[in-house]
């Protein structure tokens, strides 16, 4: 089934602030002084690069927030493969309106299909094993809704949206409370019943503190492979496992092929590079 | 002098969204349930790479928009060159407020400090010639007058902040307003007089007519280095020249050394790495 | 340790909403005109009736948002028990201020007593057992996080904050997914490692497809006590248990002893009864 | 004729929040990893329990801001009696939007219905004296403008919305005056001539002066029936009158008696139990 | 006593507005680059003209939001008669804070402390009669509730906020109602016991029916001075007389003359010239 | 071609403020009392004074606003100069929304109107030479990207928008600069290749170091018809010469024929009277 995309409310919210952003206080000087009303022209979106995509409704939204009337129509839809001069959509109506929002539809389709391709490459990478991506909270601010529906349309899935979903305890909670038992039993005596506990260990003494006291997942933060691998050993399904630590996509495939459950990565939110898209223009003409 | 950051209501805006993101409905049930109110700490901000600082206002706006009462001194300023493991600053208070901010401060200094490193890179492979490094309108949706801070943090400077301050006539345009000469004249005609006027043009040809036109700025797209040379000769300090197009790290100086005035770069803001900073925090004591 | 309260920005923003909701266009028409501005006054915040409150935090972010100056002490914290007559805190300042701020401050703390109270007798109700009393979705629109947070106070935990944090598969989701296993095996594959998954069930037979699918609790819902006790056998321990459906003071210590975890009730949200507070003046004196 | 609801505006602004408060960040996880978003379904609206009806419009609000293509259609209408089992309305559309959007609607109807239940009550306990049951401002936050509205359905009258748009002196603003006459005079000087001036007196000294002092409304507080009567008979007919003061379904025939204009009730918006309303799904089918 | 403000949120909302809209995306870039961030000024704001002062408290708020630090001093009150070359306030701190807040507190003094002035004329030249300058809804967008606080300050007083706060028929509404009687007893019927009722007659034979009819208030819409006497004389008393229809600053006498009560006037709040007001600097000098 | 409005979500934005605050918490209580729901009714918009038109756009997005059903057609268009009596719009539908709407659309056309009017009078007094009339900062809080608008549609011109959009170097950043030759200076090292610069000058000395320092645009504030036509010789078309300063409708003609490019008058936004506009209605009919 297609990836469920965010809330529409907060996509609507973001679309008119990034086009409050680019309009600012007299709208699009350029387009208002040199197009004619009249004039309406059609402009195809593309991807100048290969990758995965991600961003259709909301350019749709960009486009549609600007102008109703804007026709627009996407042969492509969110998570697709996409190879380098690929149509991803076609949209029509007032000149004007096309290139008033083309930057803004642009940054948005761009920045999270890079996004999703950077997934999708570490995915791939890790077919055949048990290992799932899973994105952080190594979020761009503001963003982070997007971004983690970028992430499931590059095949990856989500840790945590926030600091409210789920318990996460890491060395300096466990400093604070004392120790790993006693920061477990305080996080289940006081979160609900739905709340999941996932607790970082270094090493194995304090993984099986971890399995002890219960905790839901694992995280085994910074661990080489043969320490990954002693440590999914030890778990031995009482738990899930997640590594994370500066994984890249040379790394990848040998941090899962130890046998881990998840592998969360900072960068394919926080330093994804953006997939190159451009609105191609037809040529207008006069209605 | 300090560069100027953006203006204090739009940070407190960015800053409080980010929170808000990160908390959702019910805070930090973490650090809530496992670590005591009266515990104190103390973090130090550091830099693991090498690079540009930018976005130490900015955590302290975080730190201090969670809890007013914690104590952020920043040895390091905005526009710094830094070294891998150099501290930036130190916040100090309960134990639970650095906790809570500690990611979200992290997210935006990481980020812009990207963006300042990236930029910075760009205008020393330049040094010595008389171009400029400038950004673009291709940012991250919601984060543009951030970004551009970021970008001057790093020695380069700002074109548009949006369509609404200056005209900037493209492909799209001229072809909706038949050609480079009327397209300038209704430019003029419809704006204000501080408001200036830059072309695109792509031969010898067109640089020609927005010369006669009279434009301020002329944009040379992506041509190459003999064709930028003999351009910047035919302009003759008539306009500002404007050098835009796929210019990478390992191209720039030859383009500078055309002699244009200005080299625009859009992935110093859409896809700029994330500098790696984080927050070690000093024991905890009770108070 | 202290029930920690909802992020302070969400509180911030239902105290300015309330006030602004109550002072409208023109302010506080009476107070403006009758009473000097000069005039300074002391007034006691107290409880008419026995219960457990909620609210001292809200009570000081109202007056405060109306005038920082205004000095406010609370004996009482939120999670006590209250006898008919007990001071919960004095505040003092301007007679204008406390005049103007007292109704949104009383609405806030009574109802959120009212809420806690509620809780409260449930909670005590089932003392001994091993039912945990939990709130649900059913809440007054715009309060969500603020009643939870008072079900906290009062001794009960919180199941979701909403549709986002936990899946809870009904009995229209299984019509439309075609039974217990498919849906449960679909939400597993959507949704991230740190979310858990309860299913709601009917019979005996419902509550073996639930279990053998693998969930992380079963809603029993509207059992009575014979078939909570059954089914209670029947998890073993190898989910957790929820009763819920129409359960009152009256009954709920029968629904506890079947053995249930969980008992959630609607109407500590929906429907408790305001908890009776009010702001007894001392005598004014022109200052 | 029909009651007036609030404005638009007001309404729609608290659906928007109701439903961002339970989408949060990721959406209805549950039914977005169960449902197919091609599954259509029906719903409907049912009365679990007799009562007035209050919500429709917001109901209808809340399904179609969630989702523009579902179709509403109510048989009944504000301020009507429900009996327990009763057809509200009937929804249409893609299933997915029905369960997303059920709570949110569920919680406003309900809530609504119980104000409107409860003072239609008492409405229909004072029929045949000349009393009028009206609200006051000990309103839930956030929802005064709805529970206002809801009071009307039920046959009510409002008092004022908030302190801007009458006057009405309590005792302390007499302490603060220095009396009935100073503070009733203070008023007019500093009020507009479309502001009534209510005031609230205690005995018939204070009733005196009042009357005296020109008072369009005297609001005779937690008197006894006898002391009522003798007020009325006082003020015959130089201002309205209204009791209040600890009036229960059980007390307010006999204060209506007494021959007062109005009588006002707290716990008509602050304590009325939820409606107990349903949405009971027909079988959905794929499209 | 002084008048009072409007509710400090609307202000604040405004200041920021204000604020927002001068400041942009990049804030002062003049005073950013031409200023050194360390040099101190201090400015004396004066009026260039006599009039009656208005806006004091909301030029503070302007600067204080921009710069917590400044120091404003003001020796004026709202509401006080202005010379020219009368020094209002003086603000001091920051050169750059100074100049960047300068323009966005001039343009809330000079507007208010215009309509003040407006209005202390026509009060000024109706001393001695019984009539009430009053304003009217033909406000600038946005700025109601403060173009009413500053008619207040200029010695006249406030007809309704807005559409809400008091009933007021007009022709349009006679039409649609089928005359004075039926439109009165709807307005009562649905309306609260707090609401006032005024309605706009155009002759003798209207006001007899709506004197009928019990209203509080009649509007008598461009009568010319006998027929405003008649009017008045036929009242007697027996409600509030409120003269309106294109009255001016020669005509508003002899309209007062006719012993009305009130005379509302729209080009007060909508065409009050601007009172010329400046931000005079000494010299600035190096911290 | 027509003058280009500002954007839309901008307008949209203070359409929906402007109504909230004429609506309030219980909207429009004498339409709804005295109307029935049913009847229908065309109202058109006149204008009573003879002008120049602005506002049509903004009055449309009032009218559908608060009624999506209501028919707006409008045979005048704003930049169109009027005679008195002229038909500016129809709008037709539910008698209720054209009466709750009538007020907030006028204000919005009047004041607009107003402003568009004193700007044709003054462009109209130059016809002929070479000036360009334009506005100022010196604006209506909340309402420069309307009021900038209006001027435009009057036949002038726009000076910067806000603080940020270009350099205007005044006396004061002089004074803190150390004279002309560093301010310029600073600012062209400061901000952007697409900022202008403007410099105010008070004589000759002064014009001179602006000229040598590069400026675009030189201010000649405040001089004497003499001293502006040696300042614009002395000039010479190196830079852009802009008077101002108390320039009135009778004092502007010679200002613009001492040859300046550009004047700037403030009272076009801060005092221009409002033109008188009205909604007559057509006699109302029942559904």
């Amino acid at each position: 089934m297609k990836v469920a995309p965010p809330p529409a409310f907060l996509v609507d919210d973001l679309v008119r602030r990034a086009l409050a952003e680019d309009l600012g206080r007299a709208g699009d000087i350029t387009t208002d002084a040199v197009v004619d009303p009249l004039v309406t022209a059609a402009g195809r979106l593309v991807a100048r690069q290969a990758g995965t995509l991600c961003g259709m409704d909301i350019a749709r939204a960009v486009f549609t927030a600007l102008d109703p009337e804007l026709a627009f129509e996407a042969p492509a839809a969110d998570g697709d493969p996409l190879s380098a001069g690929q149509l991803l959509a076609r949209v029509a109506g007032r000149a004007r309106s096309l290139l008033t929002a083309e930057r803004t539809a642009l940054n948005f389709v761009g920045h999270l299909s890079g996004v999703a391709t950077a997934t999708r490459r570490l995915v791939d990478a890790v077919a055949g094993t048990r290992a799932t991506i899973v994105c952080t909270r190594k979020t761009i601010p503001g963003l982070r809704a997007l971004q983690k529906y970028a992430v499931r349309c590059g095949g990856g899935a989500n840790h945590r949206f926030g600091l409210d979903d789920a318990v996460l305890i890491k060395d300096n909670h466990l400093i604070a409370a004392g120790g790993v038992e006693p920061a477990v039993r305080r996080a289940r005596e006081c979160t609900g019943h739905l709340v999941k506990i996932e607790c970082e260990v270094k090493n194995l003494g304090e993984l099986d503190q971890a399995l002890a006291a219960g905790v839901d997942v694992v995280l085994l933060d910074n661990m080489d492979p043969a320490l990954l691998r002693a440590s999914v050993a030890r778990v031995g399904g009482r738990a899930l496992t997640e590594a994370s630590g500066g994984i890249t996509l040379a790394t990848v495939r040998s941090v899962a092929e130890s046998g881990v459950d998840l592998i969360s990565v900072g960068w394919i939110t926080h330093s994804a590079p953006n997939l190159d898209v451009a609105l191609d223009f037809e040529e207008p003409t006069t209605r």
